[in-house]
């Protein structure tokens, strides 16, 4: 037996199965962003969409495929010519695709979702290989459900879809159902049972349903499975995927266990868990595994007695192993571009030279009110600039008048296209309301609030404000977000920011996607 | 072999271990809030906290083990006759008390933190849980660490402790660094080993740092393990502890696997979350296991086409079975005392009747503003009602003109044991800004802003929001939280309140508290 640890592969669905969870869709520019942070990251397969579901997916999948290099670039489609068709346009610019086909195969998926049986289901995914097989060659079979699936049903659905040409096969917990002895169980009988096994690699899909997904995707590597597919931050459909930074590091910590390695570059593990949360706005807790806040906070006064002996006494893992810095100051208002250029790459941004002019000339300007620039600053910046890039309407001015109690006075005037309109009105919950209202009222859009947040993402008196908000207009979903150093600017932008998304018809009703979890 | 399902004791350390994690401090009202609603959640064993630690945590264990019924009060000593003494004076009163004694044991503690060797520990051990037993016959014993002590040794320690009276011995993995199959290992060793091990309860406490802590300790439970120490949110020291919720309901789901069963009233979890969450501020992310907000939602819309078909194709649990309600719109305008009372309880507080007529006067200000009263804005009340019983500084009145880009103009007039002070400056980053420092100015007290939050607890234009802040003072962090239809008073009560906690010598240096992690 060798003792080289053996290469798990790293396949990251933050971008299909992440992104289509509640909360955590993505404009094109975002997208890319990601695809580029998770080659960074050193990710062996990126899943960037479901090229079939909405033309944004196509176009998504489409563009990261022809610009995107160093990593596979996989899209998903569901076991019929059209969805294979349409996944292999939007790869096809990829040097290195992947075409992932599923079908489902539980008993009760059988029954009550499609309505075939166990003959045509294996029919089906043959035929379904055999297609994407045809345009390339590097093919991801996942019957979907495998893990309420007859033991046996499954291992004949495997073997058949690796003769027709799967390269890998993977075995979703799609509902979130396994336990790790139940799953290494089922990863166990495919390794025995399956004649043809070797000529694929066994992929695992968890769900974290029962805060079970990292662990899950541990046993099945210890019985065999080569690759892992996961999201940042764990997002995903209802309590999302496995983890990335958790399976990852069980791996890494754990070496002297699992005696496997993979290709990732641990200390980008926490800037590229900051850029997904600054894209989407969706907060990782503060006690989530290696890249939460207290991740690595000793608070315990005989703790810190003992870190002061020994590291090792309470810390398995050095903060720097997965990119927290012990301190993220960095700029000031005698910084140049270049400086600006390094720590924008750092945090995971990739700017052009228009791009970076423009985030420029804003850190000038911000450089000039705070005297400390910290990392979380800079990154407020690029992603302000990344929301305005569609907005009809813009902040012209506004002006507000408020005393406590009492219903506020509030002045907005914004840009459209040029021309300039105000409005000045008197009512509302306090000043945030009375703006929002005053909004609608120019943009002639009505929306509901669902919800509304903002935190500072620096510290101090002069720290950076960034809101964020999901309003709903006539059942479409939509989100905000604005950044200020002045709260309720901040809010105001991203209310506004919102309306546009509104007017620019993004956001899509829920029933229309036609999504599926794998 | 029976096949009656085995009973687990579920221990919560959600007042001790989660309660010494950065941002979940909590004071005597809040402390005794959560412990009744431990009980009314089922819980067998409230850790209430680590009596020499402080005197705040002296107090919050002897209040709650002299007014809380229902569960076995506990209470942590480090191996040593102060600490046990102590920990008795605070537990007397409770009529079932357990007194938990820990002491570290791994070679690495033994040398770095400790400097004694193994005879020197198995003596400690055996005099501390005698001098215990001299108090009350329910002693647990925990050898830190445990997880990375060598076999033969944990199990000499084991064996000595229960000789010596311990009822039960649980084993931490205090740093997170077990993995299923290895802590399995660990568990089965003891079994094996022990002679004396079937004379007292097999306990586990998991910390979450590889994300492996609800897996851990369902791994446990499957070699034997009866109790597991888990957390309401997973709260707890660095990545926090296994979460209470995920270990309940994975048991539960799949009793057909675990064959064990808990005293928890699951449709608890949910409000019992959202109580902590309330009083602490801090939030669990969207995608939670069992708790978040997304964690039933299927957005997919080839799953809400499969939901329609049959429920189980994609549905392990039922929304209803954790305590989600499809509907938490509650009460109006014409919603009587009664009503409120009902909805309060059902969200886990307990009011008397003074704190209930404070309640109901404010729900019927809330009432006029807002046509529908939703559960979040009744827990906001409440929540808002707790926090300010300790405040010397009250908000009078306040004003503000702000012209967005200039410098705002605001006035703050505060109450301060009946005299009013006011005052009015120009300038700070937005009104908020602003507010914060006049407040300062008045108040005398400054501090730096390390994290502002601001959120709507509900949903719509007239939605509540609620703001959480956290301030340094000199080295000492203390939150503030407000309350309000208007965001931007919501974060002036927030800000006013933090400085509150400050002048009343709240909120602690991290360097003083001799807590520690089992």
């Amino acid at each position: 037996m060798s003792t080289e640890p053996r290469r798990v592969v790293i396949f990251d669905t933050t971008l299909r199965d992440g992104e289509q969870s509640p909360g955590c869709s993505m404009n094109l520019e975002e997208k890319l962003e990601v695809a580029q942070a998770l080659v960074d990251l050193g990710v062996d397969v990126i899943e960037a969409g479901f090229p079939i579901a909405s033309p944004g997916d196509f176009e998504a999948v489409r563009e990261i495929a022809r610009t995107v290099r160093g990593s596979t670039i996989c899209g998903l489609a569901r076991c019929n010519e059209k969805d294979i068709d349409r996944a292999w346009e939007a790869l096809k610019d990829a040097p290195d695709a992947r075409i992932h086909v599923f079908l489902a195969t539980s008993a009760i998926h059988r029954e009550f979702k499609l309505r075939m049986d166990k003959d045509e289901i294996i029919a089906r995914a043959v035929e379904g290989v055999k297609r994407a097989k045809g345009y390339c060659d590097n093919i991801e079979f996942s019957p979907e459900d495998a893990a309420r699936t007859e033991p046996d049903f499954l291992s004949a659905v495997v073997e058949a879809a690796i003769d027709a040409g799967a390269t890998t096969v993977n075995i979703p917990d799609t509902v979130g159902y396994a336990t790790p002895s139940h799953f290494a169980s089922v990863i166990k009988t495919l390794m025995n049972r399956v004649p043809n096994i070797d000529r694929a690699v066994v992929s695992v899909h968890c769900h974290n349903d029962l805060g079970l997904a990292v662990a899950n995707s541990l046993s099945a590597v210890e019985h065999g499975a080569g690759q892992i597919e996961c999201t940042i931050n764990g997002i995903g459909e209802r309590a999302g995927n496995c983890s990335l930074e958790e399976v990852v590091m069980a791996m890494r910590t754990r070496s002297d266990y699992y005696h496997t390695t993979t290709r990732i570059n641990t200390p980008r593990l926490v800037p590229t868990s900051r850029l997904l949360t600054n894209i989407t706005g969706m907060q990782v807790q503060r006690n989530k595994a290696i890249v939460g806040r207290n991740a690595f906070a000793h608070e315990a006064g005989i703790h810190q007695d003992g870190m002061l002996k020994e590291r090792t006494t309470y810390e398995i893992m050095r903060p720097e192993d997965v990119g927290f810095t012990h301190t993220d100051l960095v700029l000031g208002k005698h910084s140049g571009r270049a400086a600006l250029a390094d720590r924008a790459k750092a945090l995971g941004y990739h700017l052009t030279g228009e791009q970076l002019q423009e985030v420029f000339d804003e850190f000038k300007k911000l450089a000039d009110k705070k005297k400390e620039v910290y990392d979380a600053d800079v990154a407020a910046l690029i992603e302000k600039r990344m929301n305005v890039v569609e907005d009809q309407w813009r902040l012209a001015a506004f002006e507000v008048h408020a005393v406590g109690g009492a219903e506020p006075t509030v002045s907005v005037t914004l840009d459209h296209g040029g021309e300039q309109l105000s409005r000045t009105t008197t009512g509302g919950d306090g000043p945030l309301d009375a703006l929002f209202r005053t909004i609608e009222e120019i943009t002639g859009v009505s929306v509901t609030v669902r919800d509304f947040r903002v935190h500072s993402v620096t510290r101090g008196k002069d720290a950076q404000g960034e809101s964020t908000i999901e309003v709903d207009h006539n059942g479409r979903i939509c989100r905000g977000r604005g950044v200020s150093t002045d709260t309720v600017e901040a809010a105001t932008l991203a209310f506004l920011n919102a309306i546009n998304r509104v007017v620019a018809g993004a956001g899509q009703p829920v029933e229309a996607r036609p999504h599926d979890v794998v």
